[in-house]
C-alpha cells in the first residue's frame, strides 16, 4: 500500500487524507464515524474527553486544517496498538502543528498506513505477540531512571548509578526467566547470558547492545538489541531447542559516555581496550570511576580477563533502532547495515576583517561569516555527491557579532562521516581544500583542530548477507544503509566479523529524545529476522 | 606616484618594497642607511631603543620577512609627521603580522607613499600648518573621556557626562578664540557658533558634526567636521574677512545613541524632531535623560525653539572621516559623497529540523544553518550586483549547537543599505524573496522582524558640485562615493539641501576603534577644500 500510494501523486494522497474522519471531530458528535474509527478513538479514550479536552482538540483540528489544508491524522491506537492517552494525542497534535507542510502530508499518510496495519492485524486475527512482549520489556526497563530525572518523568541511566544497577538486576532476572543457562554481571558491569549449544565445544555467536542511556533519552536506543535476542532465546527455550553454537547475549553496561568521559566501556572491555587510567576519571559529583565500581561491587582488576578470544567466536550481530529518518520515510520496517561510518571532527575558526557594515563596499570585505557560509554549502554539496557520506556544521557563531559590523571572526565545527575510511578521507581532503581555497580567495585565514577520528567498520559480507536473507524471507523489501552513529559493533569489529540490523524509528526517526519510538509490529519483525538468522546459522553449521 | 605604482605590476611593487631599509634593522647597525631614513627613524626614537625593544623589532622583522617575503615598511614619522612612539611602532608591527599577504603588500606601498609625501614636504619646504593645528585640536579634545574609560586610556564621550560637558566648554572656548561672533550651548547641549556675514539680512550656511563618541572610540569621527570649518573661520577672522552669508557651525551634542536609546539628539533638535517622551529614557545607571539635562543646566522646554526655519538657510555641508577603506585603498585623500545610504535591518531566525549529524542523510535534512549560509551568499551576490549597495549578516548563531547535531535553528541579522530608497527596496525585495525561496526548498520556516528603516539622503546636486569643484581645484583626483554610515547630514537633509565631503582614514579606514586615524596632510586638504567651497559661495552670492 505504501508503494502504491507513493506513486499515486499528491492529489490522490490528499484525497485519501481528506476522506479520513476528523479526530474527536464533528463526525464523532454526529455519530457518522465508521465502526472501526469509533472503536479506535474509543480505545484512545477520545469518547471520554473532558469538555476542555474536546474544545482543545476542536481548536487544534481547525488550526491544522487552516494551516495545511487537510485534516490532522494520527493512528490513535499508537505504537503498541493499545491506544495513546488523551494527553499524548494533544501533545502530538500541538507538535505537528509546527511541522513543514510537505512533512505533514507524508506523516498523515504514514499514520494512515499504521491505521491500516492495525486494522489488517485485526481482520486476519494476527497479533504481534512477541513484539508486544518486547515492547512491554522496554516499558518495564524504562521505569528505572537516575535521581533527578525520574522525578521529572525523564529516562536517564548512566554508568553504575542505582538505576543502572536496577536495570542490570532486571536484565539478569529476565535472562534467567527466559532460559539462559548462565547469567552473570561481569567486572565492568555488563550483564552476560549464555544459552548453551547442543555440544560443549561449539563456537559462540555474540550479540547484544547497551542499556545505559543519554540524558532524557528514548527507551529503545541500545535496549532493543538486548530484548530482541532475549525473545529469541525465550522461544528456543520454550521449544526445548538447542542451537549448534552457543549464544552469548551481552547487555553492555556503558556506551554513551555520559557519566565519565570514556565511552564504550562495556564492549571495549571485551576487546581488551579498558584503559586503567580511566579509573581516575571523575563524574560531575567528583566521584571516580574506581569508587563507582567499588560501590557497585565490581573489581577493576578482573576487567582484563573479560577480553574474548576471537577464535571462540563465529561473529557479532547487533539489532538497533535506526536513530535516523530513512526507514520511516521509505515506509520500511527493517534496514541492513552495510557499514558503521568512519568520522572526523574539527573545531575551526575563520578570521577575516571586522569592518563597518555600512561603509565597506562588498568588493573590499573579508567577511568571516560569508567565508564559512561558502564552506557549509561546499561541504553539503561534497557529501551529497557521495550519496551516503554526511557533512555537518553543527556549531556556528560570530563571536560578539553586531548587526552593523561585517564579521571578522566566525567559529564553527565540521563533522564528516562516510561508510569507508577511503571515502571519508577523500571527502575530508576535498572539504579542507575548499576551505583553503575559500579563505585564500576571501583574504581570510583560519584555525582548524582535529578533535575526533574514528575508523569505519564495514559489515562482514557473509554476515550482512545473513541479515539480507533473513529480511527477504519475511517478505520485507530489502534496504541497505550505512550507520551514521557509532555502535558497540564498532568495537567488536576490531576482533571479529560483525553486521547490524536497523529497525525503523517513528517521529522522523528522532533519537536521544523521549519521542524516540518504534511499533510492536516492527519489533516483531526484528525478532522474526533474528530467528531467521539463527536458523541460517544452524543450517550452515 | 600612487597611480604609476598601481599600474606597475606586482614585481615592480615588490622590488620597491625590498629596496626599502629594514626598520631598526641590520642596516641601522651597519650605518648604511640613507641620511633621510636615519633621520626619520631617529625622530621616531628608534635610534634610542632599549636592548629589549631592539631585539623585539629584530624578531618582528624576521617573522614578517619569513611570512610575507618582503620587509615590514612603516612611515615611522606617522600621521602628524612628528614620529610615532617606539611602543606605537611595535604595536603596529605586531598587528600587521596578522595581515593578509595581499593587504600587507598594499599597506607597505601605502607607507612608502606616506614616506614620500613627508619627504617631498621637507624638500619643498611645505608644512601643513593648518592641518597640524586641526590635528592638535583633536588631540586636545581627546583628553576628555568618561569615567571608567579615561583610566584605561580609552576615548568615550557620551551625552551630557562630565567629559561631554568638558568637551562642550573646550569647543565653546575654541570657537570664541577663533573669532566666532556669537557662541553658546543650546538647550539640547549643542555648541553653536555664528560668524556673521557682511550684511545682517544674509542667509546662513549651516555646517558641523558631532562631538560625542562611541565607547573606546577613535578621535576623528564627527569631530573633524567641527574642526575643519573652525580652522576656516579662524583664517577668515585673521584676515578680517566677512562672507556674504552667515556661517553657523554646530558641534552636535549627540549622534551615536550610546547613553540613551535615542540617536541624533543634536541634529534632530534642529529639524524639530525631539520627542519629549525620550526624556524618560534611562541610561545604564538608571538616570533619566531629563535628570541628565537638568544636571547639565539644560531646559528641555527650550528644545522646541531650536528648530531652524529652512528659509533662513542656504544649505548644510558636513566634513567627515570616511569610516571605510575606499579612499585609503584608492590612495585618495578626499571623496565627494553622492548620498547617505538608506538602510533596513532585520532580526531573523531560520527554523529547520534538528537531527543526528551521523544518521540523517544529506537529502533528508532541513539544516537551518545551511539555509542561512545560502542566504548570506545570496545577499552578498545581490548587493555586489548593484556595485554600491551593501548587505551584511553581522550576527549569526546556532543556539546550543553541537558538533554532531544538524542545526534545527539559526539566528541571524540582515543589514541592507543602498544610496537610494528605490535601489535599497529592490535589493530588499530580492533578498527576502531569496530567503522565502531557500526556506521553501529546504523545508524550513523563519521569523523576520524589521528593527530599523532609514531613508536615503542623496546629496543636493548643486552642493555636491560645489564639493567637486573644490576638490578639483586642489588638484586632487575626483572620487564619488555613497556614505554607508548615517550622519547628522541625514537629519538636516529633511529640511534643506546638503552634501558631505569624506576624508581618507588610515588603517584600512577602521572606525569606532582607537586605530581610527588620518594624517595632518589630509586634514590640510579638507580645510583647503572647505575654504574653496566658501569662496565659491562668495562668488555665487
Amino acid at each position: 500500500m505504501a508503494r502504491v500510494l507513493a506513486g499515486a501523486g499528491r492529489d490522490a494522497q490528499l484525497a485519501l487524507i481528506r476522506a479520513h474522519p476528523e479526530l474527536a471531530g464533528k463526525a464523532m458528535v454526529d455519530q457518522t464515524l465508521t465502526a472501526e474509527s469509533t472503536g479506535e478513538q474509543n480505545r484512545a479514550g477520545l469518547t471520554h474527553c473532558t469538555p476542555e479536552e474536546f474544545a482543545r482538540l476542536q481548536d487544534l483540528n481547525a488550526q491544522y486544517q487552516a494551516k495545511f489544508g487537510f485534516p490532522f491524522i494520527l493512528a490513535v491506537r499508537g505504537p503498541r496498538g493499545t491506544g495513546l492517552s488523551r494527553q499524548q494525542i494533544i501533545d502530538t497534535f500541538e507538535r505537528r502543528l509546527h511541522g513543514h507542510p510537505a512533512f505533514e502530508l507524508q506523516e498523515c499518510l504514514r499514520n494512515i498506513h499504521r491505521i491500516v496495519e492495525l486494522r489488517l492485524n485485526d481482520k486476519f486475527g494476527v497479533e504481534p505477540v512477541t513484539g508486544n512482549l518486547v515492547w512491554d520489556w522496554h516499558e518495564e526497563l524504562a521505569q528505572f531512571s537516575d535521581a533527578g530525572y525520574l522525578e521529572h518523568g525523564q529516562l536517564t541511566v548512566t554508568y553504575l548509578t542505582e538505576a543502572h544497577r536496577a536495570c542490570a538486576a532486571y536484565l539478569q532476572a529476565q535472562m534467567q526467566a527466559c532460559g539462559f543457562d548462565h547469567v552473570a554481571v561481569d567486572a565492568v558491569g555488563n550483564v552476560v547470558g549464555r544459552y548453551y549449544a547442543d555440544k560443549p565445544d561449539a563456537k559462540t555467536l555474540l550479540t547484544g547492545s547497551h542499556f545505559d542511556t543519554v540524558r532524557n533519552a528514548g527507551k529503545y536506543d541500545g535496549r532493543l538489541g538486548i530484548f530482541v535476542p532475549l525473545a529469541c532465546v525465550r522461544a528456543l527455550h520454550a521449544q526445548g531447542r538447542r542451537l549448534p553454537f552457543h549464544l552469548e547475549l551481552v547487555a553492555f553496561a556503558e556506551e554513551e559516555g555520559q557519566r565519565f568521559k570514556a565511552t564504550f566501556l562495556g564492549s571495549g572491555a571485551l576487546v581488551g581496550q579498558f584503559d586503567p587510567r580511566w579509573l581516575d576519571q571523575l563524574d560531575a559529583d567528583g566521584i571516580t570511576m574506581r569508587q563507582a565500581m567499588a560501590h557497585a561491587g565490581l573489581n577493576p582488576a578482573d576487567i582484563d580477563g573479560l577480553q574474548r578470544d576471537p577464535a571462540d567466536y563465529l561473529g557479532f550481530v547487533e539489532v538497533h533502532i535506526e536513530q535516523g529518518p530513512v526507514l520511516n520515510e521509505l515506509d520500511l520496517p527493517l534496514g541492513v547495515v552495510t557499514s558503521i561510518n568512519g568520522g572526523v571532527r574539527y573545531q575551526a575558526e575563520m578570521i577575516g576583517t571586522a569592518c563597518h557594515a555600512g561603509t565597506t563596499p562588498m568588493d573590499r570585505r573579508s567577511d568571516a561569516a560569508a567565508a564559512v557560509a561558502e564552506l557549509i554549502l561546499a561541504a553539503e554539496r561534497r557529501a551529497a555527491q557521495d550519496g551516503d557520506s554526511v557533512a555537518t556544521v553543527g556549531q556556528l557563531m560570530v563571536p560578539s557579532g553586531s548587526t552593523n559590523v561585517v564579521p571578522g571572526r566566525c567559529q564553527f565545527t565540521l563533522d564528516l562521516r562516510a561508510p569507508t575510511d577511503t571515502q571519508r578521507d577523500a571527502m575530508v581532503a576535498d572539504v579542507l581544500a575548499a576551505l583553503a581555497q575559500i579563505a585564500e580567495r576571501r583574504q581570510a585565514r583560519y584555525t582548524l583542530e582535529e578533535t575526533m577520528r574514528a575508523a569505519a567498520a564495514p559489515s562482514a559480507p557473509a554476515w550482512q548477507q545473513r541479515w539480507e536473507r533473513a529480511v527477504t524471507a519475511l517478505g520485507v523489501p530489502l534496504h541497505h544503509m550505512p550507520s551514521g552513529a557509532g555502535h558497540d559493533a564498532m568495537k567488536l569489529h576490531e576482533v571479529m566479523p560483525q553486521a547490524m540490523l536497523f529497525v525503523r524509528g517513528q517521529n522522523a526517526g528522532i533519537s536521544h529524545n523521549p519521542l524516540e519510538s518504534t511499533t510492536s509490529d516492527d519489533m516483531q519483525l526484528a525478532v522474526d529476522a533474528f530467528a531467521r538468522l539463527l536458523d541460517q546459522l544452524t543450517t550452515d553449521a
